[in-house]
């Protein structure tokens, strides 16, 4: 089997390495092989998602990535910068259905900026679209504003769309999640303003037919920003699309106020995937040995089970990072006074060691 | 000067109501008017918004809106739901500038789900673009997917835009409001992924420049929803579009727990204005006398500040707030051990008396 690593920029090629480490000891015959990508590929090839890099992703039977951007590349037109790398990724590998767990890890608790009992034994699993939406959606540009009181001055503008199958397929692997959970499913949307939204939620009461064993609840996204602030427990398995979901994933992950802890899995329709921690490159601690490459191992993790079917070593892998987190060792991002500080190296030999 | 009074629905008419009686013993000759909005206007008239009820809006200097919607309006159509009325209302009054602070007074701290450290002393202030954006953009619908892996099948869309004016009137009301603040702006856009908020971006930074006392940083929307839950304090006046102000600013809303306390402020070019508590009509708890009327009272004080030029009576009111909430006075959804609970009307009577 083979795994592409794409490294990126910031932090990213520090917390790949760790999380290689821990692939190369599992005794498994992985192929594992190296690309740029983001500021890396255009730095290298001119592109933020070389050809090479592209060409070995769609072969490989899984990605890991590591984190993308830097304030070096800020400055470049959009097609060029690095985070053209991830979209173009998710496009052409048609990697729809991103899920990202926001767990609590009870060591952790003290990190959170909620108190505690709002937030211990925190357990979601947020499902994202991620092929579709306005993210993607045609006609969009800078054109002459057709009408309206502000009728020939410029104006931006952005299609929003969903399709029927679009929106069928992010609910089944919802309502499949929730089966393996606490079978609850919390669709959010706006169904009282967008057409896209009030679509999304008939098909996704439709597609719940085939799942009566599968509570479901519908959410607008508003209020869902408020209940993940003041109740996120009351949550199992949240699914929306890829606007909403970028926000609400971003916000459920700060709850636990460990988000170097948290890794995604972006899948396509036979559960190929691409797998990345939930935080982003950190360009102002790269190269210093302090980034907490939990998130990047906890992926690679993620990846065994979902794409490469070795759930037990996923299970390995999951129960040493609880095994060191029991042992008091942090990072300085999840550090508190009684706990040891190790750096990025460190943390990753700690994993190796108790993976036994 | 005239005052449209809108109860609406669920505790729309109690709380309401306890602003009214403020409004009344202040000593200056508003003449009040009511008329059904929502729900209740659906009920009396068969539309949510009725022509007499928008009649009296547009002829009054400023309008006091209660809240609407109720479950038992949730089967109807779209177009008569009763939240079609603020559409409408905001749509037809040209209210295009939403002001939404998020203040946490120091004697509600513990009604917070964050630390009382992370919240404590919070004010900011969301201004969120409200007559624009995909809320009212054109083409929207239902139609046949014309292209992509999906075409043929149905497909929901609707239109994101903004156009250079309405980017501009928003970043100067932005820009001024903190002028009388701490002289900080959050512009918050999606400029990574979505033309019409690059557009937005390079609008507003062109504005600033009318502003250089002011200090202007943008923010990723994900990022921001991250930074209201790990740092809120942090942020001074926020400023963002239709959409994602409605999800920011009700998150940040909740962070203090106390949402039964915030007023809100929808304003058009010339400060006539639609005030109305930043919660909803709660019909779960309507008819009961324990909703809390304090965010409505709030509402009419800056319905005084903003469109009747009687700042001083603003003051006198939010004074004597402040003055209730020191002698312990509390509803039940801000009530702690060691204060004393009291109803709607109580805690109305409260503010009276504090007003001397
Ligand atoms: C970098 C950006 C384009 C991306 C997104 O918005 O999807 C990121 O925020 C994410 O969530 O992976
Ligand atoms: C009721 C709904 C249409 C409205 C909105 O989305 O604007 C509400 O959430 C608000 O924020 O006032």
């Amino acid at each position: 089997m083979k795994i592409a690593i794409l490294p990126g920029d910031g932090i990213g090629p520090e917390i790949t390495a760790q999380a290689v480490k821990v692939l190369n000891v599992l005794g498994e015959s992985f192929e594992l092989e190296s690309a740029d990508v983001g500021g890396a590929g255009y730095a290298a090839h001119g592109h933020p998602l070389p050809q090479g890099t592209l060409a070995l992703a769609k072969a490989a039977d899984a990605v890991l990535f590591g984190a993308v951007g830097d304030y070096k590349y800020d400055s470049l037109e959009r097609a060029l910068r690095p985070e053209q790398a991830i979209l173009g990724l998710r496009k052409e590998l048609g990697l729809f259905a991103n899920l990202r767990p926001a767990i609590l890890y009870p060591e952790l608790a003290g990190a959170s900026t909620l108190k505690p009992e709002v937030v211990s034994g925190l357990d979601i699993l947020i499902i994202r679209e991620l092929t579709g939406d306005i993210y993607f959606g045609k006609p969009r540009g800078v054109r002459e504003c057709p009408d309206g009181p502000f009728a020939g001055q410029r104006e931006g503008f952005d299609t929003m769309r969903y399709a029927e199958g679009e929106i069928r397929r992010i609910a089944h692997v919802a309502f499949q999640a929730a089966r393996k959970r606490d079978r609850r499913v919390t669709s959010v949307d706006k169904a009282n303003v967008l057409e896209t939204f009030q679509f999304w939620r008939d098909i996704v009461t439709d597609v719940h037919k085939e799942y009566q064993d599968v509570e479901l609840e519908h959410m607008y996204v508003d209020n869902a920003a408020m209940q993940l602030v003041r109740a996120p427990k009351k949550f199992d398995v949240i699914v929306t699309g890829n606007m909403f979901g970028d926000i609400l994933s971003d916000a459920a992950a700060m709850l636990t106020g460990s988000i170097g802890m948290l890794p995604s899995a972006s899948l396509d329709a036979n559960n190929k995937g691409l797998y990345e921690p939930s935080h982003g490159s950190a360009p102002d601690i790269a190269g210093k040995g302090v980034a907490n490459p939990l998130a990047t191992i906890l992926s690679a993790a993620m990846m065994l089970r979902f794409s490469l079917g070795k759930a037990e070593q996923a299970d390995r892998i999951e129960n040493a990072v609880k095994k060191v987190l029991a042992q008091g060792l942090r990072t300085p991002d999840i550090y508190e006074e009684g706990t040891t500080k190790v750096g990025t190296e460190q943390m990753g030999d700690a994993v190796l060691k108790a993976l036994g």
